[in-house]
């Protein structure tokens, strides 16, 4: 167990924005929401996955909606609460302690916020390592935990709990309500016992992403180079660095859906980078070879500073480093290909590890 | 209280499909539903609002969606069950008795049918005393009564409970996971207490759809005019007697909209009536003059039998007779016609009672 002070969560929100490939949200607005939390509530307790006894209610909290919303939606703390409280109240049993469901800007910073103010714990875990734009995405899935019982909470005051058959229906459901919602909400979802997340969580993940945060801080104040840090902690590759020259997106079925071009400079010149993604970047490709693929994480980061860019920060001109980071290898099972794999996003490519795709296009030089 | 008999069953059917006006499912369907249940669970008790205690849980059920889908989704009363049983269990009380929330083919069984299975009785009361297209749409709403909690169900085992801030919300959101669940699911719905029930319900209304149903197969067996038997039970009035010549309907929204139009047979011969509907009919007007309006009553009756034909029965050729009945008192305040008079469906009409219209008409013929 350790004590999360206001310099972790600043280091939390920058490192997680970078897991967030693109996605998850700004972490300028999730990072107010928890400090703010903190201030007035107190500090979070960090706990290790085996500090959490096995029959223990871990319910995971997150807000649903494409990020082009949450920038424009600061949530309320309150709605959160709300949502815990009556999937409370339905199960009949007190929450242990809460998760992040996907590394982003906002949503791993929504359970240190609800921690502070319901004055519980959160543990060192997440669902997916990274993010992704739908509710299946997690390695619960894979282990075949339900997504419900799940409550969904607007600003308004509207709040809608489902038990759905199984978590492709979940999805459909709560992706729909979100969109007659306004286009987010937040979400209590996947309770599970200590003994479930144990099995079937990425461990380690807000340590990981502190890390990350700080290595890009400390980069600038030592007058280190960002980008080799950021590869340095994260095992990452250097897939390309560019110059913004097109941006399209537009936020379709309660997802920001789109594709950016970056135009190639220094050992990159004459060569034109694609970025396709959903919410999150999904494939990053030049003319003629596929440099990565989901489930592997694309992460575009500013040139000077290294510090990760949303898909809805990218900006005509911005000078761009992409790199590939390894994902965990619960995603490189069967059934996590099937469920995040180019395929799933409606690409004609097979899932081939960055490492692989590395060595065979000698593109990657770390 | 009074026990219900199947041949009770049938003439409730019959008697609420005319009070549907044109909306509220195919009675066959759910007479079926209602008949099945009493043949397995046993016989229905209908209870006078009065015998209610002020203090009992009762939960009006129903089925949502459009009339064109309840055609061909026969529900399971499983689905009810389960709706009725999570309410219970996040309520934390027993429900003491359930209600039709209107009068309609398929929403009036489906109580009964309810009731059977579960062994509680039915109050001879509903929020309508016709069928309405949207859930605030009930003299409860007009009595500031909330709708949720509330829980939808689909017959793949998907629920959905509500807690929404007010009524208008409910619909929204229902509405539009309806349409995701396959266009009709079954709703537990305005749990209240008997005091409010005995306060903002449409009392005797079960009793009056029997006594129509009754008329109208009674007229048949000794060879009476069924138009005119009709009449005499409902206090309606004979607007218009005419052969169908066009029936206009979309499946839209959740909705079955559309208009038919009718030529006049008769004493209407040379005339032509359009009538307007949203699942129920909401005007009949000829070329020169409104006939009437919601929320008045438009019911049209096969012109040799006097059965109610549903807006998704209407077919081309029918020799039909439409009559008008006056709506409840409730309706007719400012808040009543506020919520289900013309303009609330967007038509620039007035509402003019329908007893004023046919005496200034001089079109109605008792």
């Amino acid at each position: 167990m350790r004590i999360l002070d206001i310099q972790a969560i600043e280091d939390i929100a920058l490192g997680a924005a970078l897991l967030g490939t693109g996605g998850g949200g700004d972490p300028y607005v999730g990072k107010l929401m928890a400090i703010q939390a903190v201030e007035e509530f107190g500090p979070i307790k960090l706990l290790e996955p085996d500090e959490v006894p096995d029959d223990a209610l871990i319910v995971p909290t997150a807000m649903m909606g494409a990020p082009t919303v949450l920038v424009e939606k600061v949530p309320s703390g309150e709605e959160v609460m709300s949502a815990f409280n009556s999937l409370e109240s339905y199960l009949g049993s007190k929450i242990y302690a809460t998760i992040p469901i996907e590394a982003g800007g906002v949503n791993s910073m929504i359970p240190l916020a609800l921690a502070a103010r319901m004055g519980i714990p959160v543990v060192d875990t997440d669902g997916m390592g990274r993010a992704f734009p739908e509710l299946q995405m997690v390695t619960f899935h894979l282990n075949d935990i339900s997504a419900t019982p799940m409550v969904l909470c607007d600003e308004k005051g509207n709040s809608l709990m489902l038990n759905t058959v199984d978590n492709v229906w979940t999805e459909r459901l709560a992706r729909n309500a979100t969109v007659e919602m306004g286009g987010s909400v937040m979400l209590a979802i996947y309770p599970m016992q200590g003994l479930q997340l144990k099995k079937s969580g990425i461990h380690g993940i807000i340590t990981l992403t502190e890390k990350i945060g700080r290595a890009i801080r400390e980069a600038k104040v030592n007058r280190m180079d960002p980008i080799k840090t950021v590869l340095g902690v994260t095992n990452g590759f250097e897939l390309f660095r560019g110059k913004v020259v097109d941006v399209a997106r537009r936020t379709v079925g309660g997802f920001a859906r789109g594709e950016s071009k970056l135009e190639g400079i220094d050992a990159y010149r004459g060569q034109a980078l694609t970025l396709n993604f959903q919410n999150e970047h999904l494939i990053a490709r030049t003319e003629n070879e596929v440099l990565i693929t989901t489930p592997d994480l694309i992460a575009v980061l500013d040139a000077e500073t290294g510090r990760p860019i949303t898909t809805e920060g990218l900006r005509y001109g911005a000078r761009a480093v992409v790199i590939g980071i390894p994902c965990h290898p619960h995603w490189r099972t069967a059934k996590g290909i099937a469920t995040v794999g180019p395929r799933y996003f409606g690409y004609d490519l097979d899932y081939i590890p960055l490492e692989e795709r590395v060595l065979s296009n000698k593109g990657g030089q770390e």
